[in-house]
């Protein structure tokens, strides 16, 4: 079965990025000696899946920072509205989390990277994620875009690992989902 | 001058309890060899200052859990509410942060536990907080009463310590204030 896997940075009062998506608040320069292990986890995974918001945001950015195939989940966005740069890259799905999957799955992914705040909460709700990921930033940004959201009941993590990191003052959590 | 000082358990998504003021979600049982600091750092305060809500729950406990004087701020509560075995342990106060503060200052406290959601972030909106200690339990419970809410600009924190509990599988993270 493909698992889905989070691998994400939030202030420490919870938020992925600005009401408006903006991420200036996130450091802005790596330093040296701290690897977050980004690159490490993006080797690891057959793709990623996120939605239009995140999509549209990362399109801003210019360069398009992906390696892996990218799936957006949308139910506005065409298939036309990808540029043509990123054709080959970029593939649109108006598909449930579920389906998704099983569609993935049949093309041989095994692991996915879902990125992105509803997305998350979406594929967390159905038992899609297999594990989390987060970074925490010690800022308080006091509104944004929220990592986590509504749970059907409870939901049991297990820690996997912790890492501080004293310079920039991240703490990276590991989590498995129950 | 007096400073305030927040030692609190948040569940992964943010919450410090249920929208009911539960925390049956908290860890229930001391793990041996896994200490939160939370008695240090009691020992550390000359008291406490909660609001109405938090003060309420805590009444429900049966046991008064504090050794040290408590603060109750509030614009509805009158001190003849209090029962009356906390008489003296106890006193309600119609204050802002910073003329509670003050208050205290004259009495010759120096560090104060600031407790609950509500009355953390007033303090820290007038720049009454020195440093946080924010414990996080390993569940995702979907809504109840945030610890942090908006802010006037973005605060900036430096991680002091930061300590996993891997039998719980709590993170401590402490963090100064700027």
């Amino acid at each position: 079965m493909t698992t889905g896997h989070v691998f994400i940075a939030t202030s420490l009062d919870g938020f992925i990025a600005r009401k408006d998506h903006a991420l200036d608040w996130l450091p802005q320069e790596k330093i040296e000696g701290e690897d977050s292990g980004y690159e490490a986890f993006l080797s690891s995974v057959d793709g990623l899946i996120m939605g239009r918001g995140t999509f549209e945001k990362i399109l801003t950015f210019g360069d398009w920072p992906y390696p892996k195939p990218v799936i957006v989940l949308s139910k506005t966005l065409r298939q036309d509205a990808i540029p043509d740069e990123l054709e080959g890259k970029v593939r649109i799905f108006q598909l449930s989390p579920r389906e998704i999957m099983k569609t993935l799955a049949k093309e041989g992914w095994t692991r996915v990277y879902v990125d992105g705040g509803q997305i998350v909460q979406s594929f967390l709700k159905e038992g899609l994620i297999d594990d989390i990921v987060v970074t925490l930033i010690p800022i308080l940004i006091g509104e944004g875009i929220r990592l986590f959201g509504k749970t059907d009941g409870d939901v049991n993590l297990k820690l996997i690992a912790s890492q501080a990191f004293p310079s920039s003052g991240m703490v990276q959590n590991h989590y498995k989902v129950f």
